[in-house]
């Protein structure tokens, strides 16, 4: 790489950074890439963390020593976080969504790979600081949510399916028992895919009474895995919350009643500001 | 947004272009947010284009004019393409992957998003300067691929299922042959989710006869749409290319013979390099 300005290797690094979220980077690694000294490299390392905190894009953490670097940890500032929910939650009371079934079609949001970036860089805020070593979801809508959490955590997706197919080798299977319509539904998970004692954070664009989330948290239970989080994109409010499966989650948006005959959809925020995302 | 200095700026500015590809972002916005005199936001564009431009990183559009503004096209740079494709044969001939029947377990490579991130701006690179309204693909594995593509675009995902679910409203439902085995299969694809005359890209993780993908521009075709294009993370190889129902398409990794008995996988660059992608 030819010999950089400070401008220059600020708008570099700045890209590189941002690439690599969550991967530790020596110092050597720039100062190589630049032909730069270490404490040039120090005083733009310096400049980025003041705008990347002062903005409340992120934080830059640096770690010392010869193991040392610098390591970058994406975060939504407050002020956009709640503008983005409220952006969803009118999305979401578009009359025109409404299905037979008082079912709402998302399909249209959950296409647009910029709300799923920015809903998922929301869920990695909101389990700042808590030890992951996986995201998982089961097929299919919660797919891109997933993807957009693991991004931004630097982790890897563990995707269950809704049978088992002959590309995940052998798998484990569970029953589980989808709390709307008390139907019994199969998933299955690779035995390939997860490790003993792994910590996983769960994601799904969807969560009435918890069911799915609930086979979810079975299925981590067969492979000796545990449970670090439940993210979810839309929680749909019950009449009796002692019905539901499952208490501790983070939710971006709660929905409310579907007045299917008026055509009314109420969406408001979920609990990602009143619970441990603070 | 407190006064910047020209080198806080920079960093800002490159985080913001990189979060908003393909978006026209006119001036004034720069000039608004950073209370700086347009002329200054000029002097810092043409740094971070001269540095983007100088990587391969992308190109930094200028659109002169009252309409005018800046526009970040993200690009793979020939070289770093060229060495994630050789990484990604490396990975896929590692010979665990091999499971009964000469199927292969790409799950892992498939659940980590910074390898679908790198491939999805591949495939965007691939069809760069191509009129496309949207990324298409099939549930299920194709779906990361699918949003990293669509979000280097700055394009929306239509999500083809398997079948027709109560939350996708009115469907059009097609069947399809699939090539290796000839068997029958159905895909459906939401009303609402399709304009006529939309230019298409089919993107998916595998194709072998083409079947799959043929389904895909059938159901276009349903809609009065069109295929803008094809892009595919892993071909495999088939004994006489003159029964694969597609011919035109990208791929990035050619898989070529499985041998189950000896457990030898061969793979190698696909047609990125050779084809359109020049």
């Amino acid at each position: 790489m030819k010999k950089l300005k400070r401008s220059q290797r600020l708008v570099d690094m700045t890209h590189f950074l941002l690439e690599k979220p969550h991967e530790l980077l020596p110092l050597s690694l720039f100062a190589d890439r630049y032909g730069s000294a270490k404490s040039s490299i120090s005083e733009d390392l310096a400049i980025i963390k003041e705008v990347f905190e002062g903005e409340g894009m992120g934080e830059l953490q640096t770690l010392a020593g010869a193991a040392g670097g610098v390591k970058f940890i994406p975060r939504m500032p407050a002020d956009e976080a709640s503008s983005f929910i409220a952006e969803l939650c009118q999305m979401l009371e578009q009359s025109d969504r409404i299905l037979p079934g008082g079912y709402l079609y998302m399909s249209d949001l959950l296409g647009q790979p910029a709300i799923m970036e920015k809903a998922g860089k929301l869920i990695a805020t909101a389990f700042y600081g808590v030890e992951i070593d996986a995201v998982m979801t089961v097929e299919t809508k919660g797919i891109p949510l997933a993807y957009a959490t693991a991004g931004q955590l630097g982790l890897p997706v563990i995707l269950v399916r809704r049978d088992h197919k002959v590309t995940e080798g052998s798998a484990v299977s569970i029953n589980y028992v989808s709390g709307s319509h008390k139907s019994i539904h199969t998933m299955s998970l690779s035995r390939r895919a997860l490790r003993e004692k792994s910590k996983v954070l769960i994601v799904d664009d969807f969560m009435k009474m918890g069911g799915t989330i609930r086979g979810m948290v079975d299925l981590l239970g067969e492979f000796g895995a545990q449970v670090a989080g439940v993210g979810v994109l839309v929680e749909s409010e019950v009449a009796d919350v002692k019905d539901r499966l499952l208490h501790d989650y983070v939710s971006l948006v709660s929905l409310g009643e579907v007045d299917a005959r008026e055509r009314i959809i109420s969406a408001h925020p979920g609990n990602y500001f009143a619970g441990r995302a603070q």
